[in-house]
C-alpha cells in the first residue's frame, strides 16, 4: 500500500512572505510549485527547487491563473487556448528551474479557483489535459478524487493522481465542503490523521452529511501555511508509516 | 561567406499589436521572442513559435526587465541572482513553446536596456552568461559586436553571435549613437543596404565621426516595427544574397 | 433636445497605441478615460485629460477589472468590497489628474465586461452605485439604457445617464447584440448615422429580430479604435445637429 | 517642542501580510501608505485608512516605483515625466479612499529607492515637488533631514517635513548607513529611545564614525514589520512625551 504525500509550496513573492516551505519538506514526498502567476517570482522558484532536491522531495508546477492580487482565488474566464498557453508558459518557466537542477516535473496541479472550477468544468480540463500531453507524455495531472477533471484526464493518455485532502471536510457527493462553511476544515490533528488513514487503507471517508462514501486516493494534500502545520504533516506522515503505508513520491507507483 | 538576419518578434500584448511578426518572417532567419517582461504574452508567444515554424525560421528568446509600462526601455538595477532568475524564467517558459512545436532554442538575445546596459557591465554580463551556460550549452548568446557583453561572452566556453544593427549609426568605438541623438538612425534603404553588405564583407563600418571601423558581424539585426520595415528587410536579404553572401540561422555555422 | 457622444480613450499602454484619441476629440462631448487596471498608464491618462480639456471635452473615468492582458474583457469575479476598491482607486487616480488641470470628472462608465456583467448584475451594479456615490455626489454614472444597472442606479439618488450604441445591434430585449455574432456590428455609416438619429428624436431602435423597440438615450457612444472611426464620428454629430438637435456634455443636462 | 511620529503602512498585498499597521497606530501621529506600486492594493488601501481614522492618525501617501517584486527597492530610471505621472497616480488614488473618510492627506513620503534616489538627485526631486504642488499647497513632502531632497524641497513654496530615522545610523555627512553594512541598525530600544530625545531636544545625533552632527528633526520615522516594532514604538513615544516633547501629527505645527 502506497501513498504520495503533496504540499503547495513556493508561494512567497517579493518581500512577502507565505508558508513554511523549508520546514514542510521533511515530510513531503512532492512538492507543487507556486509559477509566477497567482504567486511566486522567479528568485521563490529557484530557492523552492533548490529545497525539494535537498529534501528528495519530487517537484511538480502549481499554475494558476493571472491574477496575483487575488492569489488565484477568485473565478476568470479565460478561452480555452488562454488557458492552454497560460499552463505552458508557466509549466516551462518552472521545468527550466528543475532542469538546471537536475531534476524533472513530475506533476501539474492547477492552484486555486483553476482547480476548482476545473473540477466540474469538461473544457477547461480539456485544455489542461491538452496543455499536459504538449509538454510532455509522463507528466502526471493531479485532480480531485471523484472531480470530472479526475474523469476525463483519465479518459486521455494522461497519468493521473488522484488527490483527497487531509483535513478538509467532503460532502457525500466527494466535493469539499467551501471555506465559507463552518466545519469546512478539520483542526483536530488526531481526527485528520485518522481520516487519512482510513482514506489510503479503505479508500473511504465520512461526509459532513454523516454518510460514509467511497475516494480513491494516490495523494494526501497537506498544507503548508496554516498553524501547526509542519507538525501536522510529520504526524501524518508518521501514522501512515505507523499502519504499514508506504509513503512515497507518486511517479513512483502511478 | 555567411550571414544571419534577426528581428526582435512577439512583443504584442493582450489586444495590442507592435510590428509586422507574420510578414517579417519569410526575410529573416532568426527571430528573437519576446518572452513577457517587457513584452509578450503566453498567446502572441504561442503564435509567434508557429509564424517562425512555418517559416523556416530559427527561434531564440529575447527576454527583458520584468518592466512592461517600460518596455523593458528603463534602467533597473537587478542583483545577479535576480538577474539570472528572470532569464531562465522567460527562457523556460519560451522553450516550452518551442518543444511543443519540435523546435528548440537556438539563441538568446537581451532585450532593450538589459541589452544596452549589460553591453558595458561584466557582472550583467556574467549573469546573463550563467544562466545561458545553465540552460543548455548549444544555446547562442547574441552580443553587439565589439561590446564588453561579446568580449566577456567569447571568454566562456559560451557561443556567441556579434551583432550588428542594419540602420543604427555607430560611433567611433563601436557604440551604437543614441536614439535621443539626431542621424542615430539610417532611413535611407539604399544606404542602410549598402552598409551591411560591407559590414558582412569587409567588416568594417563608417562611424557617426566619419572614421571607418572594424566590425566582425555573425547577425545582421533589422527592426520590424518601423514604416517600411517588411521591404527594407526584403531589399536587405536580396542584396546580400545578389553579392554571394549565403543567408541562414547563425546556428548553422557558428 | 439634447443629446451627448461619449467615447473610451486613454487605452494606449506604454510603447502601445490604442485608438486615435487626439482626432476623435473634436467630435465628441464626454470621454470616457481608462484608468490603469485594463489599459492605460499615468502618462497616457495625463495626455489623455490634455487632449480633453483642448478640445473642451467633459472627462470622466473608464475603470475596469484589473485584467490588462484580457483588457478587461474577462469575466472575473470580485468580492463587493474588491470591486468597490478598484473603481475608487481607479476613480480617485484619474481625478487627480483632472483636477491638477482645473477640471472635474463628469462621469463613471464601467468598462468592458465590468459594465456588461453589472448590466445584468444587482449585487455588482450595488457596488458600483456605492463607489461612485462615495466618490461625489455629483458624478454621473453611463450604463446601458434599459439594463438592470440603468434601473437600480436609477433608484439611487445617483445621477444617470443611459447610453446607446451607434454602431452595435440590439435583441429585441435591449441587450447588445454579442460581438460573437454576425450582424452584431453596424457598418454601413448611413445607417448608423440613421439610427442614431431616430433613438434620439424618437427614442426608438430597431432590433436584429425586426421589432421596433423603446431606447431612451442620453448618450451616443461612439468607437475610437476601428477604421473609420474618426469620418463616422464626425458624421454622426454632424447629422445631429443638422437635425436639429445639440449636441453637448452629458453633464450640462442631466 | 514638538515632534511627529510616523510609520510606513499599508504595504500588504493580497493574501500577504506585512507590517503589525493596526497595532501600531496608537503609537504614531502620522501614517505613510503605499498606494499600490511596490505594494498595497485597494483593499489594504482601504482598511489602513480606516485604522488611521479609528486612531486619530494624520494620514499621507508612500508612493514608490512601479516594481511590485522589487518592493520598490531597486533603482529604475524613469523619465521625469513619468516619475511625475506615477506620484499624481497613486497620491490621487489614496486620496479617494481618504476623502471617502472626511480625511484630506497631510503628506507625501516617497519609498524605498525612490526615497534614497531623490534624496541626492536634483532632477528627480524637482519632479516630486512639482506633483505636489500640482496635487495640492498644503501637502508636506517628508524627506531625509540634511538630505538634498530636503535642501530643494525647502527652495520651493512646499511645506517640508525634515526626517530622521529611530534606528538607523548615520554617516557624519548626514546620509544613512547602508543596510548591506554591519552596524546599520541599532537594535537596542534603550539607545534608540535615548538617539530620538537628543534628536528632537539637541538637534543632534552620533555618527557611525563617532563624531557629532547636527540633524534638524520634524518627525520620526519608526518601522512597523520589525520584531519588537510596537513595542519600540510606544517606548520611543513614551520617553519622548516623559522629556515633555509634544508627540502629534506634523500638519498640525509645520
Amino acid at each position: 500500500m502506497k501513498v504520495d504525500i503533496n504540499c503547495d509550496m513556493g508561494e512567497s513573492f517579493g518581500v512577502y512572505r507565505l508558508g513554511c516551505d523549508e520546514e514542510m519538506m521533511p515530510h513531503i514526498t512532492s512538492a507543487n510549485i507556486a509559477c509566477g502567476f497567482h504567486a511566486g517570482d522567479p528568485v521563490v522558484m529557484e530557492r523552492t527547487i533548490l529545497f525539494a532536491k535537498n529534501n528528495g522531495v519530487s517537484v511538480g508546477a502549481h499554475p494558476g491563473f493571472p491574477d496575483l492580487v487575488g492569489f488565484g482565488r477568485r473565478n476568470m474566464e479565460l478561452s480555452p487556448r488562454e488557458l492552454r498557453n497560460d499552463l505552458i508558459y508557466q509549466v516551462g518557466a518552472l521545468s527550466a528551474f528543475a532542469q538546471i537542477e537536475g531534476l524533472s516535473l513530475q506533476h501539474v496541479k492547477p492552484h486555486g479557483q483553476l482547480y476548482n472550477l476545473a473540477a466540474k468544468d469538461e473544457s477547461m480540463t480539456r485544455s489542461i489535459c491538452e496543455a499536459i500531453l504538449a509538454l510532455g507524455k509522463n507528466l502526471i495531472l493531479v485532480a480531485l478524487s471523484g472531480s470530472k477533471m479526475a474523469e476525463i484526464g483519465s479518459k486521455n493518455e494522461l497519468r493521473m493522481a488522484r488527490e483527497a485532502f487531509a483535513d478538509r471536510a467532503y460532502h457525500r457527493d466527494g466535493s469539499l465542503v467551501s471555506r465559507k462553511r463552518g466545519g469546512s476544515v478539520i483542526h483536530d490533528p488526531g481526527r485528520v490523521s485518522e481520516r487519512v488513514i482510513r482514506m489510503v487503507q479503505e479508500g473511504k471517508v465520512q461526509s459532513i452529511e454523516g454518510d460514509v462514501i467511497d475516494l480513491e486516493v494516490d495523494s494526501i494534500c497537506v498544507h503548508g501555511d496554516t498553524p501547526g502545520a509542519v507538525q501536522l504533516a510529520q504526524m501524518i506522515r508518521g501514522n501512515l508509516e505507523g499502519a504499514g503505508i508506504t509513503v512515497l513520491p507518486m511517479g513512483t507507483f502511478l
